[in-house]
């Protein structure tokens, strides 16, 4: 039930020609929040102390309606945790009040170390990323 | 057997602190990649004489090494038209001579007038994009 | 003695390779105080309503201190009201409890209309600019 | 006499809702002219080797005309080297065959080593500078 809300404003750095937000700058939106999700704190110590860092292995984005100068939106996250080594992150970005998103994503991160070899989501942050798994289906009974 | 290629030299402003690419800064490459294949003044016209323009409607991109800078990489584009309305383009990253795709993406546009309607793709640019459709399948025989 | 006050935190987006935010990105900070102070709702309906945009004209920036990954910054902005057809924007970043700021500029900015041409800046606007005039030199007696 | 050019042609990316270039977009254009000036492998070398990177110091622009999606300008450069540790790098923006440039600019250069401390410019790259000086003022007679 519980997901991570993240506000975001548009700037005229995020427009393009056709007046509406250009298309990669979702991807930061998207960032933004998982930065605040994980504590921007967090990731920096868990670079300069253990020389780990997540990146992006998989990004799937649907666009419905383009953002425009001005708009106040907010991006929704749900993580799912899979196994020790992905965290699949659902994010969205609504207009306030409305029923269906302007923006949806599954973004697939994985930790690497120094050497961009791949190494387990430490202890902790999977505990984090679980707070904002998705709800459980309904039971069949 | 075609492809359309396009030349990349990462600067300074793609990087992020990791010392890679910022993962967002490739859907712009590939855009790039697109401009020149469908040519700027062909979408400068497009826009300005009868208000149509292309929009990124899906995007899905797998990230499998990071650029640096300084390097000078290849966009490589295809792409399948998928009726009046959608074209999706096969765009992969390459450094040269190596025999897999740094990034690789399947980005699905769609043409909408002023109001965002979805209109169809113009009659002659669908020629020009069927110059660049991937290859048949082997026949059976 | 009164200035206008913009929140900012640093995010990967903002950084380059060096770890530091990426030295083009400080105009970005300070156009989105800008766009505070006057309002964004403010900004799109002068656009939509009368067809009149405020350009960047000149931008003067001192670059003292890099910001990083996770700072919470502040944006201080004077104006000085130069007739009218231009605003100078004295905008400055700061590390809270530091006595001297990170970045600071001058940016100048004039009104132009669809076609580029140079307009006044709108009386309601110029009041707006007024209550974020640096202090009067003290008395010389 | 001899300046240094790059050409750099105008994508979506680069535009703002006003249909032209984004201010500090500008900054990202002068730098990959400088980046083509000194070398990427050189850069790159020089930041892994002795742990050396160029900063910038100050920088001072002058938006003349905005520059629109499609346009193939170029970016024109000469270089003061003032002194071991400070180089000014006179950049500007032309559209081809025109008087005037679009944008003009002063943008200091400084290095500073890892910990951000200023260090002298490299002989061998102030020998490269030099290449770009601008001609000396007329003898008096």
């Amino acid at each position: 039930m519980q997901y991570h809300t993240h506000d975001i404003q548009i700037y005229y750095e995020d427009t393009d020609l056709s007046g509406l937000v250009y298309h990669a700058n979702y991807l930061k939106f998207f960032e933004r929040a998982r930065e605040h999700l994980l504590g921007a704190g967090e990731l920096v110590r868990l670079y300069h102390d253990i020389g780990v860092g997540f990146v992006v292995y998989k990004a799937e984005l649907t666009f419905r309606e383009g953002a425009r100068l001005g708009n106040l939106l907010e991006v929704r996250t749900r993580v799912v945790v899979d196994g020790r080594y992905r965290a699949i992150f659902h994010q969205s970005l609504w207009r306030p009040g409305r029923e269906t998103p302007m923006v949806d994503s599954a973004i697939q991160l994985v930790c690497v170390d120094q050497t961009q070899n791949l190494v387990p989501i430490p202890e902790h942050l999977i505990s984090r990323l679980a707070e904002f798994a998705p709800p459980p289906p309904p039971s069949a009974t």
